[in-house]
């Protein structure tokens, strides 16, 4: 497997962690998003949408942290990450839309403005994240993981960004079942880091 | 079944769209967002975003229409809307994380601070609509369909904020595939419109 990377990003993150959660070996192909890279016709053929990450697994090319997650936690994750019971599933996916939005919108966006110097309205960035740590923190407080009894890609795909917070101008320390819930993901077999977590 | 709703949303829309599309009756429980229903605690219990929409399957909750909709696509869809083989589960899952992302917060914002008054950055809003309804365009040229060649979760996920564009002030004259593809979503058997659709 090949995945078109750029270490500093959360979304590429993700994948990297769940890649070694699952101790699936993988090829990195850094993209430089600096020069212009993922702008390029033959990026934007595997992407229209010229982001990373982007997966080719043996010529199957998947883009998008969801569909990457959703694809190999299918073929790689037997019941544990994304369980096919109509139910279970939904738990997840309910996570999983938070990610996509109130961190991805929060606290991603509120990183890239506070210490990338990416432009940006910066309080409203940081309003969205101040709303989903009160939310994961209720959450967690009463459950030790956020979708079931055990790590989902729900806790996988919410880390990232929850965990890079302080970069975004957020620090945790208010936050102890989060703080918690970060410690348990560090302790998982096969865990990875990345700069600034 | 019961759906938390709004009629005018285009997120609880599309879960009525498809639960008609399944033939699935639903009791819809209409939540006045203006008069702050939705910050109540009780509506809160059922979610803690505080959004509609919310279904309640006999005591089963879920919230969120990327989950709600996975629910009930593998619950009454067979194999049709969202298939459980794990490429072409993702090959849907690629439009969703479209739908909660561009769609989102390029036409649907566009569409409430346009139509509807709220605050926020049209300029911004549209820049990225703009880019989806190209990024669609391009991909429904080449396809009937934007996942599988049959209508999936990911054709009924971006269908409402795409056919409600013209409400942020992005007209689709210039986009005749997805005008096309349009047309082939509101002759599906049990389609159901919302205002302004």
């Amino acid at each position: 497997m090949k995945l078109y990377d750029l270490e500093l990003s959360g979304n590429c993150y993700r994948v990297r962690l769940l890649l070694s959660l699952l101790g699936q070996p993988v090829q990195l192909v850094n993209v430089n998003l600096g020069a212009g890279e993922n702008r390029q016709p033959w990026f934007l053929a595997l992407n229209p949408r010229g982001q990373v990450p982007v997966l080719d697994d043996d010529g199957f090319v998947v883009w998008d942290t969801l569909a990457i997650m959703t694809y190999l936690a299918r073929k790689a994750g037997g019941e544990k990450w994304l369980p096919s019971d109509p139910k279970n599933m939904a738990r997840v996916m309910q996570w999983l839309a938070v990610m996509e939005n109130e961190t991805q919108y929060g606290l991603a966006r509120a990183r890239v403005i506070a210490s990338m110097g990416f432009p940006g309205n910066l309080e409203e960035a940081q309003k969205i994240g101040l709303r989903v740590l009160g939310i994961l923190e209720a959450r967690l407080t009463a459950h030790d993981w956020l979708a079931l009894p055990h790590c989902t890609l729900a806790d996988i795909g919410c880390f990232p960004y929850v965990a890079l917070a302080r970069q975004g101008g957020l620090p945790l320390d208010d936050y102890p079942a989060i703080l918690r819930w970060i410690a348990r993901i560090k302790s998982l077999q096969g865990y990875v880091a990345m700069p600034g977590v």
